[in-house]
């Protein structure tokens, strides 16, 4: 894997106004001031693996090739849980060992899955409460220079995945769930183009019908635009996932509904 | 044009807790690895044109020369409305065919305004609600490449320009409006010396007073450290604009003011 | 000192939601287009000062060697408070002469304090609001480019430091207090462990007991995991001070705590 361009993608639970994010950047370019830092998010919701799992899924494609993906939404720093280093045919992750990497272990095939043990890329510091800056950021910027995956430790088979529930059949509806909600109040959820084709198949009608919050929408839209704003509509967003919206409103706080809430497929 | 620079400016109402901005960089730095690449704002109140249009106004002529402005503030997005790369001296402009460029369209002479219908460069995806990412990322980072903007589509005319009130006389009194609200709650008019000036002409005083929300406020001060914490006051900006303000306080939460609020001068 | 690697930090209390930060990097980009920017923060509380001093001193040491370190809280801009740049033996500052860099005053030995004086580093600009721009930008990105300190101004020995109140003995207690509250809602006092060992040599027990907010913590942990969502908890930070905690909750919150709080160590 080529890593002339030595991308370091960011994804933390940290917030934007203290010294967290900073830190771990100047660290990075301590190491290797060519390094090209992207943050991805660092708005995640304090402690919600499951939250930053699915940012993950849904941008990482889209850096090129080489890139270095870290993320620390990290509840248990400091403790036992292990930090991990996982390499895929085109980038490289970074995180600890509690789930927050499980789409790309479901998408991704000849992963592997190193334990970071390898003290010469720690930092050393006082506590041991900011594994970010101290562990996982000299890590990732080492990776940018050159060092090879199999420097940071042994491969390991037993970490920890997130049980990524797949839409169910209950009759004829297939039943998925809302996997993430956007800053516009759009519902993203588990179902896509193929559970889509597979309802049509299996109902012989060439539209569909979902059901969510005890409202039934009737077909998919093609964009934003087709919708209203006085009824909720669905569309195949642009990572290929069912989504719920309301034009230029919030589907989320209109229909009172969060991350985790029942969709249906008829 | 010279574009060794290659800055791209990125503005959206995205928000900065998604993977939106995180995936449009993604798809820059593919690209265009030595891509520099700043983030204008992604604050931006959902769908609000306006207030997008006056943010690239008060900031792009602080940018290098070549530099490529990419804003994606788009009710419309996947719908007909067109896609805009626009040329000036200096600068290129992509948003959507929205009004979003109408401050530039009246600063600027000599622009050309083209419709971005070459394919090539666009990302392939599945739906078609993501043109920050699929559409405007890729065409901005083509340009930082060198591709000419000839080579995106045809040039045309008939953009959409937002109505920029101008302020008018009302018997010896000239009446603008707020125009943008920042973060301290100041209030930002449409009123520059050159109306302070023709006021003083009018009025043979060489000072004003300024009305607004039921306060009168008389006379410009020079900075905000001469203004008070228990009245509003007002000042040339740095932007060359009057500004109405209260010392280490909110003039937007105090007088209970937002954009489009009436201005008076005399 | 070298100053191959350019990087540029920046500390405002802007916000993200303007044009400020963006201007401010159209300028410097204009002076040195390979300056790396890094944010530390612009999230600042509007015009307070000794926020941004501890942000400044819980991240400088984390850069490299030659990083130019700009900092604008400012709510004299445009008085007569005078534009300072600091050298150290590794980094550079610029800010007003206001405290914010009362920490490095502190901790760094050798350093040079100038008044930036040369106007050939200043932004021509129509108003005297936007310092941040139009002085302390530019001067920065001047630095990077190898203009030497003392080509700014001359040297001065005045400038201002805040009272950085250190602990104090109450009996046999060190009575010290919160510095600052971070976004999960720990809080970090001024106590260290050279204060720990003090406090253990004078009471003869291994163990310390930590009150604050008429509560009492017995002991001090060495990471969040083993805290409690019940209690709050202290440990030692990854900065070298004693934190209160609450695991995966905000201490601030539950024992209703701000900035300035006493905290004793017993």
């Amino acid at each position: 894997m080529p890593s002339a361009i030595s991308v370091i993608t960011l994804l933390t639970d940290f917030g934007d106004r203290d010294y967290f994010v900073a830190s771990m950047k100047g660290v990075i370019l301590g190491i290797n001031p060519q390094a090209r830092i992207v943050d991805l998010s660092h708005a995640i919701t304090p402690h919600q693996v499951e939250e930053a799992a699915y940012l993950i899924k849904a941008s990482y494609q889209y850096f090129p090739d080489g890139t270095v993906h870290m993320a620390v939404v990290d509840p248990g720093v400091g403790s036992a849980r292990r930090p991990l280093l996982v390499t895929t045919s085109r980038h490289f992750f970074l995180a600890p060992d509690n789930g927050l990497l499980s789409y790309i272990f479901q998408e991704e095939t000849g992963i592997e899955v190193r334990q970071i043990e390898n003290k010469q890329y720690r930092l050393d510091s006082e506590g041991a409460t900011f594994d970010g800056r101290d562990l996982f950021a000299p890590a990732a910027a080492w990776l940018t220079k050159g060092q090879s995956p199999g420097s940071y430790g042994k491969l390991i088979r037993d970490y920890v995945k997130l049980p990524l529930a797949e839409p169910e059949w209950q009759g004829s509806a297939l039943a998925g769930h809302i996997i993430y909600v956007d800053r516009f109040g759009n519902l993203i959820s588990n179902l896509t183009p193929f559970h889509v084709k597979d309802v049509q198949g299996r109902t012989r009608r060439s539209d569909v019908s979902i059901r969510i919050g005890g409202v039934t929408i009737d077909g998919l839209l093609r964009n934003y635009s087709q919708g209203s704003a006085d009824a909720p509509h669905a569309l195949i967003n642009s990572n290929g996932q069912v989504e719920v919206f309301i034009k230029e409103g919030s589907a989320a706080e209109t229909l009172n509904i969060s991350r985790g809430e029942r969709i249906t497929l008829a």
